[in-house]
């Protein structure tokens, strides 16, 4: 931690601020400049957590020098984290594409969707069960009944299958049930969710929060791996931004970024982030060419009768074509798909 | 809704886009111009949600008419809504304070808080018992103990208490011990944890998200309401941009703009937009000047001890010199505080 | 300026890092911690603006101590600089109202609007000659009869004018017509414009990029001082955030950021940023309440019939009764308007 | 355009409303519906350009249909824009790359690195000769001596050149020496630049503002194809959001909605939106796979001595290595490179 210190600060504020941070056991390290005297404080940041550093009087700044992150981030563990599921390897070399439809609606639609995903090339079954809707009057999903659909297509198809948890009380259900636990970007910081799923021992796929930055979205799978968790999937969907005619900006810079940060793996929905199908297609490509170690694609055997976000998804014959430029591209970059 | 299709948009395409429409039973007008053909939808647009019109052959856009949100409008009851807790009016003539601790500490320094506060001119007495932390090492809260001591600090001084319920699971234990249950911003879009407070008939003080549009604000409130609850106050509490001097950006505007859209209350909580105690006064009188309808500050006995946030807080005699401040800005506005 | 290491540096990092930094001449001090080895510089931090840190080999981050702006900040000058023209003081202890309508339209309607706005209260006069307009085919502004119409109106009643330039090759002529040179948000990082109005030795009123942070912002008011000219007034106007109930995001905050980092005067144009009328009132309150030096807002005899942002001007009516809400709150805070 | 009326709108606001449109000479047609009153208006919205219609009373919201370009739309030219310049064609199946450093810093070293560049596949040089830079303390580029070494780079290698325009006064000069002449992201909406180099007949390219909408970027075009000059390269360079890990966030979504809106070739700079070269070769697969027509990538023969932007700028040896990835993605999207 470095504090820095205003141009009149006092030997008094000097002081005050040293023997604050000697409370906790840290050494310190005083350097008078020509325009600034700072302060460098050696050892363990966190056990300054609870001292409001900038609040201190003659106290400009306050740059902490270490990560906040320690379970998840590459310093921790160099090699990559590759979480196998049902004999599916995510975050080794090959892409891994989790399908399907945004939500369950029956038994049979959720199984034909399953066996056309599959045949595509997708190793991973997607589905709604309980569906965060921003209106309260929308389709919320079938819930439970969902879960059973969900693993009667695995059971069908031998897909692992991946589903959104919503309420802490229901955790346990969704621990026997699906395979990986979904938690989607407005629950990103429901930090009791977030220590529920680090308890499950099931892995789960951590959807970045709208406004989240890279760093709060490494906290939050912290959060996880705190309970003993570490077989957490990153997913970049889209964050808010000024610009409209996108539902989100898909950060794909993101993903280079959190493969220097972190060893998990990283994964993309391009279909949330645009929010239309035409633009899935290409942004899925981008994907792969940058890196992401798999992707999440919306897929509905009928989009206009979809009871949720139909706008959004590919029809199975699109998705085919797509699964067939995407072995290209990833080709193109070295891996599978 | 108003539907603009495509220049080049064929009969087909409007034909299809029309039974689509019919099916919900809502009356459609075509309109064709010279450069676009239109169709106007009249009636309920909600029937509409589950069809991707968006999605549908030769439809380049769709625009909705009608808001969202019915209960919480402004068009649904068009009288302020007061809310009374414990003799408070809150979303009447008078700008109401709510000032304590970020966390509750402990029983006394929690007791010796609020009678500052009340003295000072404070109504209703805040803090935080489980609090939303970034980090899993941070202090997270002394649990129901910090209810209790929230509700002898009640005893002690009369005033009403509020803070803040991050789980499901804690909704009864809530409304046992405290007067408004808060929602932060966080979990903005926790839909079943505002299911659930909907359930609750406690007062609801709801705070926005860090990404959350105003709209989207609404329909969390609409969330709350349509369980049949509508004692819920809105706050403002900074939103994610791109300047990083302050925490968040606090949007004063906001406050005007949910005045005109909705009968609810609205406050402003300057303290965790500003992250820093300097900014507090200013921003508070800006909020009372905009038209707020009360303030969330937090004050502690001694701020560089503070467990939680102590950048942030206000010491006693601070905040005792900036309620005299707004008492003056409240009545140049023509109400009282 | 801090150097921070990554963890794996080497020592050959190390020294090939210092010896980049000691070719400058800078001094520098080594920290060697468990976790990280932090590299101190002492000195002038812009001898290093040419070196590309952080790509050296085992460079994490670097960290800047200094601000970058000198001539403008409040380590500089500690008292404000108050900037008068023709009698009027501005950054005073008055609240200066700049008021007028968004573009010159003819000679008579502006004298008229002059005559209306200074009896309610404005001090300075304001109007467009040259518009920046967002497309080629709207209204583009009178150009030079423009600031003719202006230097009548400012014959007729006496109050200082200001109007907005977007070309270096117009400054001589704006400088000749007009008391005071507004640089638009859309040219404030159009560096040859600043350093042309830095020549001209008149009052500028610079007002902030869309998306131009705090720090940028005052850069930019750098520019200009750099060439000798240091009358410059700030103006606030709305960034651009994911909000679209409003056309920007007014920041209140930057107010006191400001007022803490520079001795310039600090302006706020609500108009702007509201973009419709019915908010400018509730904005230009707290923006006097929050602690603005003055501010300026459009006004037009007949927005109906404006030739550009009728929606966000007021009636001189609706002016005059603003100008009597803004007295008030002006007075709670200690000034008058 | 649809102008929806408040729900209490009276028959006189309605007729108000009629009457201002009507004195454009555009057809109305009113539509009653039981929640609210619609006006469509048939014909040229431009028209209505200059009626501020939100704020006549009793206007709830209003709406445009058309889009407020025209010249550069793809509704205008449905076949794609190629610009042939030297013999190099821009906007054709080849994904073209400029590549070169930041700023021109000596004849020798640019002719160095324009022959290493060409030899690695770039097909355009770049060079800056006016920089814009945030401080009025850094280097400001060569001038006119930059321009000419840059001419005699082109001399050397055949490669057409390019370089950024900052002022008005420098076109003609630009005219001469340059063959493509580039609007930085800060001057996007400086307008009276824009109009200059739409009279140059000289081919543009046009950098994104840093918080500009898709329809301003495609506005700003329009304001050059309005002065006669069509031949303009659209580049997408980064926006910004609230993530401070990258400079700013590229945007490749941009690019499909861009190809769908515009008849104009569509770039991508991955090293100014990165900040950082470590980023710099996935962005720039992403971009080729993503759909751009073309890359602009600064190369330095040694960043760490650069006179500008050296964190950003790759060595030729990584750029060659780059250009191989390229190759092999551009295939992979049945394009060459």
């Amino acid at each position: 931690m470095i504090i820095v210190l205003k141009r009149d600060a006092t030997q008094d504020d000097i002081d005050h601020v040293v023997e604050k941070i000697k409370v906790t056991g840290l050494a310190v390290h005083i350097s008078k400049g020509k325009e600034r005297t700072i302060i460098g404080v050696i050892g363990d940041e966190a056990l300054l957590s609870s001292i409001p550093l900038e609040a201190l009087p003659g106290v400009e700044n306050v740059m902490p020098i270490l990560k906040p992150y320690k379970l998840v981030s590459r310093e921790f563990r160099k090699e990559n984290t590759v979480i196998e599921v049902r004999g599916v390897r995510i975050g080794d070399a090959e892409v891994q594409v989790i399908a399907g439809p945004c939500s369950v609606e029956s038994r049979d639609s959720l199984i034909e969707c399953a066996r056309q995903v599959q045949a595509s090339g997708a190793r991973i079954l997607r589905g709604g069960a309980f569906k965060p809707r921003t209106s309260p009057y929308d389709f919320q999903g079938l819930g439970v009944d969902g879960l059973k659909f969900l693993s009667e297509a695995r059971k069908a198809t031998g897909m692992p299958i991946v589903s959104e948890l919503m309420d802490p009380r229901d955790t346990e259900t969704f621990a026997e049930y699906v395979d990986i636990i979904q938690i989607g970007a407005r629950n990103m910081q429901n930090f009791r969710l977030l220590t529920e799923v680090g308890k499950a021992k099931k892995p789960v796929l951590l959807k970045r929060g709208l406004s989240a930055t890279i760093k709060e979205f490494l906290m939050s799978a912290e959060y996880i791996a705190a309970q003993g968790n570490s077989r957490i999937i990153l997913c970049e969907r889209g964050i808010r931004t000024f610009e409209t005619s996108t539902r989100n900006t898909l950060d794909l810079s993101a993903v280079p970024v959190l493969k220097e940060e972190t060893h998990l793996p990283v994964f993309v929905d391009p279909s949330h982030s645009a929010g239309r199908w035409a633009l899935v297609a290409p942004l899925a490509r981008a994907a792969v060419a940058v890196g992401a170690d798999g992707l999440m694609i919306e897929v509905h055997p009928d989009p206009e009768n979809a009871l949720c976000d139909g706008a959004q998804s590919l029809k199975p014959s699109k998705f085919a074509a797509l699964m067939d430029e995407l072995r290209k591209v990833a080709a193109a970059v070295g891996r599978s798909c």
